[in-house]
C-alpha cells in the first residue's frame, strides 16, 4: 500500500503547488442560485440542506480540481447541520476523491484507546459491524489534538500504518489564542509546542514513504513564522498543514517559513478566502465559477512565487 | 432560562447519587437477543446498526433512569457507524431526556472562533439555517478539549450562557498518557493542568447557577487523587466530571476526592464495566436488565459510602 505522503507530494508534484481549497460549508453565504426556494425545490429542509451543501461543494471541486492537489473538509461546519449536514461531508469526500484529489479531514480529535481507535475508523480506517468491514468518510487523512497525549494518537498512527492513511497533529495552531497553552515556558526551558514536537517525531520517523515524508505530519500555523522555523528543524519529515492564509491574515512569505529548503514539506490551506467573501449573493454560475478559479489561480501564483524565494534564500545563504 | 448546574444539581438530589451511565454502542459486545439476525430483521446493515444501538440504548436507559441523574455518550463509538451510527446518537438523546435524564455528551471538540461555534451549536446550541433556528443534538453539556486555548472554549461558553447549557473542559484526564502534557511542569514551577484550571476560572465564576455551582465544569480524572485534589481547590465552583472509576481501574476512594466537602461537585461515569464485559452474551432480556440494573446499584452504593466517608473525614479533619 503506497505511503500517504508519498500520494501528497506526487498530487502536489502533478498540479504544481502545494495549495489546498477548504470546504465549509456556510449555506448563508453561498450564491442565492444555489440557496434561493430550496426547501421547495428539495422537498423539505433536512433534504435542502444536504442538496445545497453537496451542490455547493460539486460546483467549487470541478472548478479546481484541476489547479490544486487535495482539499480540506471542517467537519464542525457540517456536523452543525447534524446527519443532513453528514450525509452532504460524505457526498462531498466521494466527490472529491471521484476527482482524484487528497482529502484532509480537519476534525481536532482527541480521544484515547479503544475511543482514539473508533475516531480513526471513522475518518480514515474501516469500523467491523456484523462482520463485514465498512469505510465510513474514508478520507487520506485527519487531523488529531495532542492535549491527552500519546495514548490519544497511538491508534491513529496504528490505522494510517493499516489502511495506508495519515494524520496532522496540531502542534502550533494559528490562532491568537494558541500562545495560552501552546507558547507556555516549562521548567526546562523550552515551549510546550517544541515538546509536543518531540513526543510527535518519533512517530513520523515510523511512517516514512520513499518521498522522505511521513505519514504523520503536524498542523502548523503560517501566523507565527518563527515557531514555524524551529518545528521545520525539529520535525523535517513532518508535512506540515498550514493554517492561517487569507482570512485569518498570513502572507504568502509567513507561509514560506513552514516549507522545507527544497520548497515541499507544507501543504497550504485557504477556506473562506476562496469560497465565501461575496461582493453580493446575487451572481450568476458562471461569474461564481470565474471568481473560484480566479482566487484559487491568485493563491497558487502567491504561494509559488514565496516558496521559490524561500528556495533562493536558502541556497543562497 | 435554568442555570444548567442547578439542574443537574437538582438530579443529583432527587436520585441521591452523583452516578452517570455511559452509552457507548460497542455492537460486537451486545446481547444476542439485540443484535442475533439483525440484518434480516432491520432489512439492511445501516438500519440494523441505528436499530441495534437503539434498542439496546432504550433498554439501559429503561433499566436506570430511575436510578441515576444522567448518562453520557461518547459520540466516537457512534461516529465510527457514520451516518447510521449518529442517527442512533439522536435517538439515544432523544430517549434519554423524554425520560428526565441530564444528557452528557462526550465529544471533546476543539477549535476556535466560527469553527468552535459551529460544534457547539450541534453539540449544545442551535444551527440557523433558511431562517429556521434548528436544534441538532441537542445535549445538556458537552466536553470540551483546550489546548488551542481561550479562543477554542469561548463560542461554548457563549452558547452555554444563550440556551442554558454547560461544558466540562478537560483539565487532567484519567489515561496514562494524560501525563505527558497535562503534567508537565512549567517555567513558573506549576503543572500544565493547574495553568489551565485557572484560565478556566474566571469562565466558570460568569456562569454561576442558586447552587452555587457554574454551568463550566472540569473533567478530572478518578486515576489521579492528588491531582484531584489541587483542582477541587482551584475550581471550587466547577462540577467535576469523572472517568476513570471502573474499566480504567479508579476505586471509590480515589474518586471521592473529586467532591467538595459537602459531598456535591462530581459527577462519576462508568460505561463498559455497567453496560459490557458480559460473561456471554447468551443471555436473556430479562437476565440483562437485572445485571445492569445490579451492577448499576452497586456503583451508586460504592459511590455514595466513599462519598459520605470523605464527608465525615473532612468533617473531623
Amino acid at each position: 500500500m503506497e505511503n500517504c505522503a508519498d500520494r501528497l507530494v506526487r498530487a502536489i508534484g502533478t498540479k504544481g503547488n502545494p495549495c489546498i481549497v477548504g470546504l465549509d460549508p456556510r449555506i448563508d453565504q453561498m450564491p442565492l442560485f444555489i440557496t434561493e426556494n430550496a426547501i421547495g425545490r428539495y422537498g423539505d429542509l433536512d433534504r435542502a440542506v444536504r442538496g445545497c451543501i453537496t451542490e455547493y461543494h460539486e460546483r467549487v471541486i470541478d472548478t479546481v480540481a484541476d489547479l490544486v492537489p487535495g482539499v480540506k473538509l471542517q467537519i464542525a461546519f457540517y456536523e452543525q447541520h447534524g446527519v443532513s449536514g453528514l450525509l452532504a461531508f460524505k457526498d462531498t469526500i466521494e466527490y472529491a476523491k471521484s476527482k482524484n484529489l487528497i482529502v484532509i479531514i480537519d476534525a481536532k480529535r482527541n480521544d484515547i484507546a479503544s475511543t482514539a481507535q473508533a475516531y480513526a475508523n471513522a475518518q480514515i480506517g474501516r469500523t467491523t459491524v456484523f462482520g463485514h468491514s465498512v469505510p465510513i468518510f474514508d478520507a487520506d487523512f485527519v487531523t488529531v489534538s495532542p492535549y491527552l497525549g500519546r495514548d490519544s494518537w497511538e491508534p491513529f498512527v496504528d490505522t494510517c500504518r493499516t489502511y495506508g492513511k495519515g494524520i496532522f497533529i496540531l502542534v502550533k495552531t494559528s490562532n491568537p489564542g494558541s500562545s495560552d497553552l501552546q507558547d507556555l515556558r516549562l521548567a526546562g526551558g523550552e515551549e510546550l509546542y517544541v515538546t509536543v514536537a518531540k513526543l510527535v517525531r518519533p512517530y513520523a520517523l515510523e511512517l516514512l514513504g520513499e518521498s522522505g515524508y511521513s505519514s504523520i505530519g503536524a498542523v502548523v500555523g503560517a501566523t507565527f513564522p518563527a515557531q514555524a522555523d524551529t518545528l521545520r528543524e525539529l520535525l523535517p519529515e513532518s508535512i506540515f498543514l498550514v493554517p492561517g492564509y487569507g482570512a485569518q491574515g498570513a502572507t504568502s512569505s509567513d507561509v514560506a517559513h513552514c516549507f522545507d529548503e527544497d520548497g515541499l514539506g507544507a501543504v497550504v490551506n485557504a477556506s473562506r478566502s476562496l469560497t465565501y467573501r461575496f461582493k453580493t449573493r446575487d451572481m450568476s454560475e458562471r461569474a461564481f465559477e470565474q471568481l473560484i478559479r480566479e482566487r484559487t489561480q491568485a493563491m497558487i501564483a502567491d504561494i509559488s512565487d514565496a516558496v521559490a524565494a524561500r528556495i533562493r534564500t536558502t541556497r543562497q545563504g
